[in-house]
């Protein structure tokens, strides 16, 4: 499992020089930002309704899809995957942790 | 970066013995489903804010904050992150990953 | 203008016996609930990024399209749209628009 | 009911000479474009919940929510709901709803 959204990422970048008649990301790229946002609010949305539906398999579909088209963003704005697991692994800090905690509870 | 979601999630579940009072994760899980899902939903809008800001660091800041709350949203319906890199990882099989562009150009 | 959204909950109330093949509403009731609601967050996030876009007609037609699946969802369910326009109108009675926001500058 | 989002709309526009201190509507335009479209996001998913919920009362309050932030959004960009109330008016012309059922029914 390790290292496996890197090689995505990769992969994802090679997309970059594939048609869009052969490649869905290839496609998605052609079309530009605000298709691939779209598919990202799209599948934030689907994911939503597969939690209340109570489906477990649905929720891993609909979160797989999420996630491929946060990973498309990512490639397309020429980011690492890992710059966003650093921030997620900068917050489960001990410290950073809690002060995300008191952030939430006392703010917003 | 390796097993950093596995190791996310574990903590995650700890959380669940956690006082709402002293931990955002604890009262997450005590105001329910639909909480989650909210912050689902509303950290993928500000991931697309983000996005059309062209703010990198922005960027990365609110899908750490999506992948975070997918990560909370797993834990509580007792899922694996392993179970959504797993779906990823066989869309992205060779076979696969063409399927799933063939179903997206002609269909959806 | 008057009206105008109770004649279109009535037009939507007809297609429920139209033919899914002949009425894009009919084909949405056909899907059922999850397939209306997928339209609505997709829309919403449509109308966020035709604002990003500061493009004032695109704003208009992702709104459109975001009031018509709310229409289509209500009416789904049963509801007419004079209810949500009387909770608009119950907020912005004087009493109800301070309270409202009161709520909101000083809680979430 | 008739005239009621323009009345509304009105309202809202007095709203940006209010001070933010005292009125939420002030406060939203002065956090500014992204804050503004947060909320709608926000409230399209609590639309969504809601739904799923199937809880007739929740759904209507939800859905006040989300049109009361898209006619904030609209006074914000200085525009008028009757735009998008002539927009869902043509579609739902004769001609207008059965290219809209066969644009979706064929395509997307």
């Amino acid at each position: 499992m390790s290292d496996l959204l890197q090689h995505l990422a990769q992969v994802l970048e090679q997309r970059k020089t594939a048609s869009p008649n052969e490649s869905y990301v290839a496609s998605l790229y052609a079309k530009g930002l605000d298709t691939i946002l779209k598919k990202v609010g799209e599948e934030a949305t689907e994911t939503v309704i597969a939690a209340k539906n109570g489906d477990s398999e649905q929720i891993i579909y609909e979160m797989a899809d999420l996630w491929f088209h946060c990973l498309v963003l990512l490639v397309h704005q020429g980011l690492e995957p890992e710059l966003v697991l650093n921030e997620l692994e900068r917050r489960f800090g001990l410290s950073g942790l809690e002060e995300k905690a008191q952030r939430h509870i006392q703010g917003e």
